[in-house]
């Protein structure tokens, strides 16, 4: 049970911005620019970062979700966000991705753990100034998005399912509209 | 020096807001409802906790600002942050605002942290659904920030001169506004 009263029905952080509109607005935008806007990363790429800093922070909802958005922009692969998740090192992911997804975890530790090697690897590996700020932002958001979700204890479903089919609403309408949707 | 190339002579989030203003906005946006909006906590107690979480996370640039901008809230009173940051437990604050900063204590350490017991007790010393909530947000928010600000390596001023002058800024113009003054 949650740890307050939230609107019925609605999973994870999904009762906490129906909970609270106001905050819910500039979160989902967000969310939607930094993972839905236009990029040199990919959607897919992006939702990766996303999967590994909540599966990082053990948080179920979120790494679930974002797991099953990942798998569906790399076509249908969710073997592929599972080997990530578990050991980036050996996926099969370019090398700017395992530098990005290393910095992105090390950001979820602490920000000063973030080293100039850390940089300098991904710099090696073809990164830009937008995509190692951008990554160190999603982890950053995600460390947000995953004590949000896990320190008011929210409704975590079980069945794999349910985050296959949330996934698809918002792949077809985005987070923004997605967060108008029941379905 | 930062990890990337950011506009020059900007301390700590202010840098990476400038550098990114599609980010910005939604950030500066969440952080203005949580610490500035309308509420049941007061400006000071709000700011207290994005204070106390900053310096649990050693996020200098934050916790020197945020402190500052607490200890104007709270009538200039520079000693009594420096004392709820160090022991929150023997400070001469409310009740219900050692709860919810143990609260914020726990969230920052991790969302599966927080406690029934924890909420409870908050709950004994009045405290509402909402401003559990706003509590347990601030915190996450604030997990975000520090890690944006030191993840990125950015500019943190050592002089406090320089975090109470902003501070004035801050509190005469709130975030918002305040992102677009120079000095």
């Amino acid at each position: 049970m949650a740890h307050i009263e939230l609107p019925p029905g609605l999973a994870g952080i999904r009762g906490l911005l129906a909970y609270r509109p106001e905050t819910a607005q500039p979160l989902n935008e967000l969310v939607a620019v930094l993972l839905h806007g236009p990029h040199t990363l990919t959607p897919g790429e992006r939702e990766l970062i996303a999967t590994c800093v909540s599966a990082e922070n053990e948080c179920t909802y979120c790494a679930s979700i974002h797991g099953a958005i990942a798998a569906q922009h790399l076509g249908d692969d969710e073997a592929l966000v599972e080997q990530v998740t578990r050991d980036r090192e050996s996926a099969p992911i370019s090398g700017k991705m395992k530098a990005l997804l290393h910095i992105a975890a090390k950001t979820a530790e602490g920000g000063g753990c973030v080293t100039t090697e850390d940089v300098a690897r991904a710099r090696e590996h073809g990164a830009t100034d937008l995509e190692i700020h951008d990554t160190v932002l999603i982890a950053a958001v995600f460390c947000l998005c995953n004590r949000y979700v896990d320190g008011l204890a929210t409704w975590t479903p079980d069945d794999p399912e349910f985050y296959r089919a949330r996934a698809r609403v918002i792949a077809d309408h985005g987070y923004t509209l997605a967060a108008t949707k029941n379905s």
